[in-house]
């Protein structure tokens, strides 16, 4: 089961173990008894944590996976006949079972095409505009979500979600972030947290700290706190209240403390740049995304692919529409990787080649 | 916030930390990397491991919460238009912010009165007869809930699961365990936990730890793995499946090892009735119900209530019918109970009893 | 099939035909083309009716069953997590199939004991201070829910309609009212239709043409219209949008016009009146309900029952608690029972009565 | 309101009244009061009807409107987990504000592209072969839907149903097929309603008679009936069992009443052909979709358009794809499009095309 040496998996961001300082914190809340259902001191505490980091007073609930995030923070604004605009390949169309869908009580995903995983504002201007020439046989305008860092681990630049924001706002569209790799994007466009989302017209964000770090600590973020109104109740209907929930604010709290987030997320991204750096390299190689974030999409040839995968090297051969004659696979690194991982695999794939070199 | 000291802390059986060999195997279990979502070695023993607790090959979906467990259960048997009949202080009905509604998309639970917190298999017979009467007009019955330990601290002896069971199964209902408490209502039994449920008739159980010193580790046990189909779809559009769930499963199968579970539970009913027995023998005092697990519901002069409140015992008040002239409040032991924590409470209880003696 | 004769079926007010002006104006408006969906000028003219009716500028959104209407109206007030308080024998407690929780998405209902039918504002403020108590575990108080007339054929007086509202508006609770009985209601108080809803609190009414003389004819009324916002989506979205609406609107348009409704209702309620006087003037008879409106309820003694059964009279043995010996029946009047008819079952009752006079 | 003479409304096939044998079907019903909920003699009648018509013991659900036919059907088979495949451009997509999604608590609906309104069987087996290969993060595949005729007013060839239906079969899909112009796609194919349907993989039909003469008819039938079970409290939590079904029934029974059904559609589907067929020697005029049923789309000089909206033709201009330099447009016509309608339009389109002539 555990088929992957730990220093070869490249599988996903949740591979990993909990984060040194992530666990210490699990354990060190581990003391005498607290008031439940998040009325402890570590949840009382992150609310002003969060508010520190986000430079406002936000309303923060944690939860324990993404799905539960971003399907609970659109439930919030989207009614049973609400369309959620996003990308094709969002995770909330692709990975999560139609969450949003049940969470919302029947609420539509339209997906927008886009090659970097990211949306263009005209894309959105034009589907509010049908929904309108429609009117009441179709779905009603509710939400526009955002992927931060995207599916294909490129990163909105400022300008690009402000234009999306923008576009929202013209139609009263509440904007929402899926940041399961926020810290990874972050990193990237080294901002604050506040110029990020806010500060840009982001409403609510899905932060993830599961896949950087945390054992099960995701949250969702409401930048205005009257719009996290009954909130607490959706979270409790859907199951989401933790009776014990000091140990997933003590987790969220570790993560912001001493910038621990960004350090992970800044090695991840460094990790992932020294991956693409060298696999572009080998001859029949092509980079098929930005590598902005922690994730690595790279067509190669077959030989090689397999070559890497007899050797136990972890990954997906990742489905893509692609000019490259190559397979296309997917690496994603994390807070865990190391460079000696990344090393050993450049050094593996350059072996590979050389041996199938002729014939690649 | 942390108001009570963890020793005189009785308000619920949630409060205390996780005990030393489910922190211990959490932290084991936080080595190298490891598949997600449940394709992982420990959730993999865990399907073992449950399978020889109930001597028979189930299924078991590890969630976190109790309410996820109730609601995700019901949700696999009833339709939008079914009927849940259960008591009309079941845990489902009061306390679950109307989860099982929204997971069952619009389900109605049906509630029986039961002074014991127990129902009968005669209320069950009528239910269903009056809405086979009404037809299609009336929602269908779909499944039947039974709460063991009860809300009330009970246990349903095994005959009288038997008989709500037979009685369900007449109707072609499946039932529903609802087992937040089922280590506790099990070493109070003294039998098998095959004895105490689908050899009684039980379909699903929601079994609980987290209540008896788990983190965040609750169940859903099918026995007939032929009804769990699709229930995995079920648990992530829910968003309860977790990426790293071995963390889960790491808990549940140290829960099983050599015991623990019903160490931790019958500590906790020994700790529950050693206080009922010092506190009935109070001046004024009136037990409310049989303690046969690890909560005691006791009337208690007004003073008396007030003077373990001052000295800062915690405990609820708790609305009951009651013919007793005091004050019905609740006390939850657990596992974290200490014998002392319980012999101060009741010195305390003693010494302000003689000081109200005469008023009481 | 059709085993009554329509001068001997008591069953239900919905079993006679449509009223001659309604079916009039059904086939007037088969004529020449009009727009669909609603944009007809039929029910453009609906809304300027109700309006006139109302003495308010309401928003009126015809459909075609009164369970269509209750849990449209219901919905747009109540969320997921709400609860709705109501009288526990409501028709959308036990004759809608749960359709007020699948149309809230999981929404529960929250049913009131009340002899006469009637629920009362302490039972409300009880239970919303309970929720208030339990907070987020519990279901959120989100609407009251009235029966005007009610299941048992008692008609709620303006100073209890007053008084219910008041409480509500207490808790900001929105007040709906079931009215598929409101015409019977309104020729019983002898009110204008302002006094009898919003002048008094109600916020919502679900109005009913059907049992009245219509074929097909209910409608939501927001008596402000700034709460109907969406409300034609969720109509929409539940397949209660007709493309042919204009058959539905000039029901409504003849049901109002010249005062019809109240005639019918007028009708309806003094056959019952007749109906219930003769009646309890039986040996071993007694009324079970005040009859305000078009029901009687009454227990008759065992043999005089079967007695009008063999001889074809339609009406239902109704389980109630009563403290007569006699057998509880239910029988309906409506704007189409002839006095006659009524004149024929008391003479079948006197001489079913004189023949088991000795025994009952 | 009421713009467009009805002579001049080519608008949709909802807009004309409803046709002579259906309205005297409904006035012939008025008589007599009837059991209520669909017990009446003509729901009955409809069954062996139906069974007739489909020479097959079928199960039939008389509802009011395609939205609940086809929203109900689906959700008879799809749980909230679930995909249903279909055409991108299918009324249950982009017409029914969601029904599907809230009727089945979260479904999702898949798209396929297909230039001619038809989907291919490839796109269904590449489908479900992407949802294995995600597993459980992905949507369950639940259903195909067909729409016969499609939304471009082209019918699906006896031989490509059966090559899709046995696509579905593979996987163990059922097969909906959304029949709102059923009859006109039958009167085109010339074959018998059983080989239209199951004798060709069929599972469930939504039949459309409104657009066809009816004044509410819609209809969900069963080809097997044991697939039909609790299907009628699935119509009821919906709103859509009428107490007064007789009427429905008696729509549906007048329609299959000596061919009426086959006898409108043959004549829609003619005035349509003669309407495509004139519009297509005009200058600049071209053909977008074949004339299957009775649409006509069809590409004009915007000179044209312009000229016959001035003259008060009722039509939509219509948003699609095409390499003409005209503006698309959508004709429909119905049971009640006269020759002479047909004429006048053609008469006014060469009259303008003279005068435009030159510059077109």
């Amino acid at each position: 089961m555990n088929e992957y040496p730990p220093s070869r998996n490249f599988k996903s961001d949740n591979v990993p173990p909990v984060c040194e300082a992530i666990m210490d914190a699990i354990n060190a809340a581990n003391v005498g008894s607290a008031p439940s259902y998040g009325l402890d001191d570590f949840t009382h505490s992150l609310q002003a944590a969060a508010s520190d980091v986000f430079e406002r007073e936000v309303a923060i609930f944690p939860v324990t996976t993404g799905t539960a995030a971003n399907a609970l923070a659109l439930s919030q604004f989207v009614p049973p006949y609400g369309a959620v605009y996003c990308h094709e390949m969002a995770h909330i169309v692709t990975d999560e079972c139609g969450a949003p869908e049940f969470f919302t009580g029947g609420g539509k995903l339209i997906g927008f095409a886009g090659a970097d995983g990211k949306i263009r504002p005209e894309q959105l201007t034009n589907a509010v505009a049908l929904a309108q020439d429609m009117g009441v046989h179709h779905v009603k305008p509710a939400a526009l979500s955002l992927t931060q860092a995207t599916e294909w681990g490129t990163v909105y630049e400022l300008a690009e979600v402000s234009a999306l924001a923008d576009a929202a706002k013209r139609h009263d569209l509440p904007v929402h972030m899926d940041g399961a790799r926020f810290a990874n994007a972050l990193a990237h466009l080294g901002c604050t947290a506040a110029e990020a989302t806010w500060k840009r017209g982001i409403d609510v964000l899905s932060l993830g700290a599961t896949k950087n770090g945390a054992m099960c600590a995701e949250a969702v973020v409401f930048f205005d706190r009257s719009q996290a109104r009954d909130f607490e109740r959706r979270r409790k209907q859907a199951g989401h209240l933790w009776s014990k929930l000091r140990y997933v604010s003590a987790q969220l709290l570790a993560y912001f403390k001493d910038g621990l987030w960004l350090d992970n997320a800044r090695h991840a991204n460094a990790m992932a740049s020294r991956l693409a750096g060298g696999l572009q390299t080998l001859a029949g190689a092509a980079l098929l995304q930005r590598v902005d974030a922690n994730e690595v999409f790279v067509a190669l040839p077959e030989p090689l692919v397999a070559a890497l995968e007899s050797q136990g090297f972890g990954f997906y051969r990742w489905p893509m529409n692609s000019s490259s004659t190559g397979v296309p696979i997917r690496l994603v690194t994390s807070y865990a990787t190391s460079q000696t991982s990344i090393d050993e695999l450049l050094a593996a794939a350059y072996g590979a080649g050389r041996g199938s070199g002729e014939a690649s």
